[in-house]
């Protein structure tokens, strides 16, 4: 095996292309491999193999400095920068996080995980040397549909004009996560088409120096061209032309399927047969749309990410709207439908509305657009670092103007879309927890544009319980566990995240000595807080139950549970330390 | 006088082309004798008179709908829709918004006051327009240096690809709100030099139809223009060449400093030897990049509102980077030169950092990359809705990693920028206020690197005021009426909006009754809220005070003050009456 010599990027520069043709082979087999198992990004890896051996043969890292974008595609780096256990051997699986990561490698400069990120961060290294008087390559590796984000573009415009050193690899793999959508793609085909020949061409208009290459998985052709451009003194674009998922046959077919993948799926394809909270609202907006014209569904490049799929996409027509990855264009669009008469319905995921603060305050809360938006994937988890669901009550629920539902019920659910969707008054963001939500049977009869009217569940005394969304179901374990401590507490679904029942706030005044609010995420600026700043000065205490501000990295969730006390137990061990301190007074 | 005949944009289509001119002139006079009384967007809204004239007079506003991008040049549009008024009436100067309002006239589509946000808020309406299935045109004007903005560039890309109306007026007037910066502009430079011949092109590599009109305030050959492409069925762009500031030669001149004046400014050059926060800013950054080569001062087109006038730019050379506006690419800028080893400064408005959520969580704070960043005109004021300051705190304080400093006298201010420069431990950010620092006269020798550790003013007992930033004048004020009311108080400055000193806010359980919180901004998510959940399991009682979770609109400050409680009196009677409960008791 190639592979067994390859400890550093230095071995990597000993190979010949034949020896680097078929570490190619060994690489792929090995992230197949390992991938089937721990799940991970699939598709972007198998394209970008040869690149990264070219890479790591032409340039000095970590001298020269690799900027991956998302850095979902860092895999094969990985294997050639000191980690090519984390792929080889089972056990250290697991060692490795799916990016970049600094601490893990000196050959590894920034912790990445969002797009079209690593060309502002490139410039701002390459500054950083210029400043310094130093003299290496700057590299951005960027593809996979990030460059129609807005950080990208911003950093093209920049890029192009840093008057010294900077290589932005352009990895062209015909696709985003789905397929493309845009003018740029436009012209990135056209440039394709004509073997970066066409007159009209976005890079060359922003002023870099421009290089094609037809064959993004010639090992032999990317080095010659790594070569011809390294130590350049000119900010340049390299648009080569990859294969998605090159190596796995499924992978190759199956594109926006296999970008990533889960256990088994290397093998054959998954089945699509189950049902959750997004295979219950694709169903939902199916009806919804052939009743209701003006209803438009909006994705900015992940609607697998919330299960709409192709068949499903292309069932809605013109219903449906792809921006691509451009999540602050699909604010203003949404607004500006909203405004215009129409009912957008835009899917995001938690860690990714983080992307359109500004937008989500200037174009849609100060127009009070009435537009509908769902945060998929939001709650504590044990993801990466870069895609966690935490931050989103902060962020979205000290904005004016927003309506930030949290359904603790599949019926709840459906009559916030209802909801949302046919009011005319507000933006409301629905909360879709990553747990399916319980069916109950019973419907759900509620007024929701009577706002912040909370939902008194069990009227008790002493301790009451406010506990939103998914973390309902919290809510009423530690009821149970009171109950048997022979507590007759109160239980409350606020159902709202952005405004306060004051009315029933204030009652409980009367007759509770203590009120606990539950919430699945962070702590610091969510609505809990809101809760206890309500009773500052009142002789009511209040615990908070969430996430610490932090950024956590694929920690087990029964961990941060016990760390956050986040269990039954460990809350009402918390509240029976108040109901006792205050029963000894 | 033509004006006279307008009252709505009906009233422009009876016009001959000489009267518009007239009526172009008679609207300059109107406008900067106005502006010169209450400030205001002058270069900008004299740039774009024809063309407005132009609009009104081949479209069909408001069945026609014009998005104006900033909306700060939608002053010559509310002369001709009704609005007249509020230019012509010393007494009705100020009834009107500065920016488009659509609660003033249906001839307004939407609230704007940021940047970049036309072109995506216009591809909504235009998708209304196809889904609803009705005809109207629509337009985004936009203009001054907003094209580099990532939602401006996002926008393009989905608009591009729309197949339907949809028309953007691109006013080049060859300026930023300071000079232009990027690869962007040189296209826009070769396009306005080949008269919009040059191949290289970005809007047509986008697959815009793509015009030129080389005198964009003649208004004849703006209105044969507008007809040509009215009702077309493809995205258009209408590159026009304006000039800045035309019709007062002090503004065509000063492009930038008379891209917003002050009263007076119309008559003559401003006075500019002043001293604030932001020249002693200026004068320390001076200085700093002298000793230390590796600092670089970043500015996202916005220089002048933090008082980077030319001349210090230029005397800055390379240590000096205006991206344009593009705060994103700001961000992982900063982030990619601070992990590269220089210390970089990024100043920016309080208002504008909300375009930059994401970056600041996953490019600068996840990367602990130590850059330093000044947040400008934070806090309370009486400005318009789009440009309030209030939102920082909760916008900041909520990401990991942050260190947010709020400086209390001009020792501080600067020591803190000692410690954030050359500190490489953390991402920093300091919050300047819009009042002038007091200067003690005492040299501050705290060390920022004990994150948290709040500071002891006064050591009393039963109430603490914990007064941060520029309130902590206020927290003085406080302080000396409870003393009046024979009341020894304790007083602290915190320091840190991003923290708690629990050992401090422990010790104060021993002899305190009322913790009171000073900020100034929103009290949802913001630094109060932390201190009020550290006491909720305790008998301290505590008061948060800062403002509301709400868009203010050009409210006087006194009135937010009473409103809020955030006057000496007022703030001493709400802690009074909790003091008379607890006696009671």
């Amino acid at each position: 095996m190639v592979l067994d010599k390859i400890n550093c990027p230095d071995d990597v520069k000993k190979l010949t292309f034949d020896e680097m043709k078929n570490l190619a082979s060994e690489m792929r087999e090995a992230m197949i491999k390992k991938v089937d198992v721990t799940s991970g990004h699939m598709g972007p890896n198998l394209g970008i193999v040869e690149a990264t051996i070219a890479l790591h043969y032409v340039f000095n890292s970590p001298y020269d400095k690799i900027v991956y974008d998302v850095s979902h595609q860092s895999y094969p780096h990985k294997l050639l920068t000191g980690r090519k256990e984390g792929f080889l051997n089972p056990e250290l699986y697991l060692k490795y996080a799916g990016y970049t990561a600094p601490e893990e490698s000196e050959h590894d400069v920034f912790k990445v995980g969002h797009t079209s990120t690593s060309i502002s961060l490139a410039t701002g290294l390459a500054k950083a040397r210029d400043l310094k008087g130093e003299k290496h390559n700057v590299i951005a590796l960027i593809g996979d549909g990030s460059m129609s984000g807005g950080e990208a573009l911003e950093g093209l415009n920049n890029a192009s004009v840093l008057n010294s050193n900077m290589i932005i690899i352009f990895n062209d793999n015909q696709m985003s996560i789905a397929e493309n959508h845009g003018g740029l793609y436009t012209n990135f085909k056209l440039l394709r088409d004509t073997k970066g020949k066409a007159e009209l061409n976005i890079f060359k208009s922003l002023g870099f120096e421009y290089h094609y290459l037809e064959d993004g998985n010639d090992v032999e052709q990317l080095v010659e061209l790594f070569k011809k451009v390294k130590d350049t003194n000119k900010p340049t674009i390299l648009h080569i032309k990859t294969i998605k998922g090159l190596g796995l046959k499924l992978a190759e077919e199956y594109k926006e399927l296999y970008h990533y993948i889960f256990p088994g799926m290397a093998q054959k394809l998954p089945d699509m047969d189950y049902e959750d909270n997004w295979t219950l609202i694709r169903d939902y907006i199916k009806k919804a749309t052939k009743k209701d014209k003006t209803i438009n569904l909006v994705s900015a490049g992940t609607p697998g990410a919330t299960g709409f799929d192709e068949e499903f996409r292309k069932s809605l027509g013109s219903q449906y709207t792809d921006v691509g990855i451009a999540e602050q264009h699909a604010i203003g669009y949404i607004s500006g439908m909203a405004v215009g008469g129409a009912k957008p319905v835009y899917a995001v995921l938690s860690s990714f509305i983080q992307r359109t603060y500004d937008q989500l305050s200037q174009d849609l809360a100060l127009n009070n657009a009435p537009a509908t938006i769902l945060v998929a994937w939001a709650g504590i988890s044990n993801g990466d670092a870069t895609h966690l669901g935490t931050f989103d009550i902060p962020l979205i629920s000290n904005i004016p103007n927003i309506v930030y539902l949290a359904p603790t019920t599949r019926e709840e659910m459906f009559k916030m879309l209802d909801y949302a969707i046919n009011q005319n008054e507000h933006p409301v963001a629905i909360r879709i927890p990553l747990v399916t939500l319980k069916e109950t049977g019973i419907e759900d009869r509620t007024d929701y544009s009577i706002l912040n009217k909370y939902k008194l569940i069990k009227q008790g005394k002493d301790v009451a319980i406010i506990a939103a969304g998914d973390f309902y179901e919290l809510g009423i374990e530690v009821y149970k566990k009171l109950k048997e401590k022979g507590l007759d507490s109160t239980l409350i679904n606020p159902c709202y995240l952005t405004g306060l029942d004051t009315n029933m706030l204030e009652s409980l005044k009367n007759n509770h000595k203590v009120v606990i609010t539950l919430e699945n995420g962070e702590l610091d600026g969510g609505f809990g807080e809101k809760i206890t700043r309500f009773y500052g000065n009142s002789d009511i205490k209040v615990l908070n139950f969430g996430s610490t501000k932090e950024f956590t990295d694929r920690i087990p969730l029964n961990e941060l549970y016990e760390k956050y006390h986040l269990t039954p137990d460990l809350i009402v061990q918390d509240v029976m330390n108040i109901i006792s301190e205050k029963a000894a007074l």
